[in-house]
């Protein structure tokens, strides 16, 4: 089995199964699809998100620390770099236009579903290896990736096309196809071809998978501004 | 400003105001004062309350870690020493007494709000240093000394006359001193005297703020089985 | 294979080969075996072993937070509080004995050899999971109870015999049997039971080679007060 | 006072008085200065330097994790980026050009002062905060700037003119006026303007002290290959 973005990524979602389904076919997507989505709802989850990824980009740094090999540390630098550089001044350019000022953006109240999900993240890279940090990053990176796919095929009003076109562009999706070239290279590197086999094999996917619960989370946040 | 558990808590609690209001007078709390809270929200939340003390241990381990005095060394191993030797066997006692096997209760699946706490309180002590960690530790080992002082005092009801015993009893708050004085003079050894004019106050005051309005979500979580 | 102190420590010592020869079979050791060592070197290796010791201390805390089983946590606690509690008082005493203060004793300045050992354990811990800070744990842990054991049958003075007597006494023995216990079981949880044919094995057979060589640039030092 | 590169970074320096001397002024210095350095003993150092700057890049990736504001994540990252991107790709050049192929260099065996010096500035970031880090890091950058400015005005030899332009050039010299202005700001907003007056500063000084006598050390090591 090998998918899109690589083939532990394939084992690891297949395994998340419900969770998976619940977190890229959430209502909350489902409304930026067919532009139901309340722009309020839309605003309230940027802002979060941008909290987010303050965060989320710290915990690909660690990735960095983490890292075995040169190849492993140019993959997540670019990664942060992407982060940094492109997708916040993205969400700041966004928040610009809705009216949100950088200062407020900056200003955001961090919502408890949204503390839960990066500090898990975090906690996972600082007390595991770099496998444990990719388990718990992946369902981010490619859940959007795969969203964005998906919207960009199926979406029915073009409300939220710009937000949809970033995710299903070029740029992001290759940035899935690194980062699950990453993780079949770190996984080979640690436990070998044999994924299923290794003991650590059920703890890894629990953390994708929960991960994943958190991502359902914090489209529910989404929805309650 | 000095209280009962040393002067960097006392400040830090003044500071926290409300939240500390809504989780130490949370309904779970009064429900134990008289006797309501239905038996199966008290058996959830302990369950879930040892899954806590499993990652909180471990939280009071990295206290140690980030020592920088055989004196702080000491303090933190002690607690967690108590945590692990004592704490969670009185979980595993009551827990067995209820018809709980040991098994099932090792097998408690992790709630949102469980998890979201405790990878807080670890993140904040991983990426600061002890002050950071300590300000995340708090509100949980004081909050409990305090809630089991003023139920020992109120309760109207011996139904949960164990538990408020156990946190009102001499040896949990000798403990909540030993941290209070751990406290203080970690402080000191890092910010000074004049803790409120130190530039990291109002960053470790919402540490500990976001710590206790965690600690609310958690009562909350308790009364949702 | 399995020896004395388990599989996964013989397999271990087995690769570092020469380097443990030398590190258990050094000139200071010998000359603890015969009575030659100058009293000044090994009043020089206790205070640079008692700063030791308090990293040594917070790197077993280390292994506590990187637990990930109740039994895991038990072990490694179990260890700080020896390290802690008895291991660091008996340099305490013996250092007294000798005329060496307590202020004096904490006061030691850190030699260069000591310090790369500590922070060498402490960051495979930090960067890796639970497997690489054991194995950079164990050289120190089991070789001082084989060199105990060894020199507490072959001695032909008694000017180190308290030294040898706490090592070869049944208290550390018997902590070397449950760290070789609970490394068997953290590695049979983490890369089952072939451990020579997992992908790990190499990295963290190197580490385990490297804190060898760190022991023996220790003893070293020790010559060289 | 406020130096070329800051005031923090100044007021430690000062600190460090003879063993920033030592360290910026060390026979293998003077040697490159001169052109009597042997040509093995650069090659040598350059290996173990790439080794280093692989651990190197990893402590700064480390500065973007303990990062508090955007500003902070910003100056590490770019900092992060040109270790990877371009420090370690002139190592690699310079090598290939004398005739060290990249596996080669990619597989030199790291040397104990090396491993002390990188594994001392890591863990110090980890155990404390970014003020603990960056107090660490700060002694290879900026006395790297020093020691290429001084050269480039003093070299009597044109024989390692490359390195010397490296160091001395707009580019490097830049990023220390910016790690210089990234430790002001990061040292303000934890422990204000009076940076002396705050009970932490002996130990970050101590910090900055040791990351010199391990730079001292390095040079040694470069001379004997």
């Amino acid at each position: 089995m090998s998918g899109e973005y690589g083939r532990a990524f394939a084992l690891m979602r297949e395994q998340a199964d419900e969770a998976w389904r619940e977190y890229t076919r959430h209502a909350f997507v489902e409304g930026m699809k067919d532009g139901s989505l309340p722009r309020a709802a839309f605003l309230h989850y940027l802002r979060q998100d941008y909290v987010f990824l303050v965060h989320f980009s710290r915990a690909w740094a660690l990735a960095v620390v983490k890292s075995e090999t040169h190849a492993e540390m140019l993959a997540a630098s670019r990664t942060v770099n992407g982060l940094i550089s492109e997708e916040m001044q993205l969400h700041i350019g966004i928040c610009e236009a809705a009216g949100i000022s950088q200062d407020a953006l900056f200003a955001t109240a961090e919502r408890a579903e949204n503390l839960a999900y990066t500090r898990f993240v975090l906690e996972a890279g600082y007390s595991g290896d770099l496998l444990d940090l990719l388990a718990a990053l992946a369902p981010c990176v490619m859940g959007y990736g795969e969203i964005g796919r998906r919207l960009s095929a199926e979406a029915s009003s073009d409300v939220y096309a710009d937000w949809i076109a970033t995710y299903a562009g070029e740029e992001y999706q290759g940035a899935c196809h690194a980062v699950g070239a990453l993780m079949d290279s770190a996984f080979a590197r640690r436990i070998g071809d044999d994924y299923e086999a290794s003991p650590r094999w059920d703890r890894l996917c629990k953390t994708f998978r929960t991960a994943t619960e958190l991502e359902v989370n914090f489209w529910q946040m989404g929805l309650t501004p």
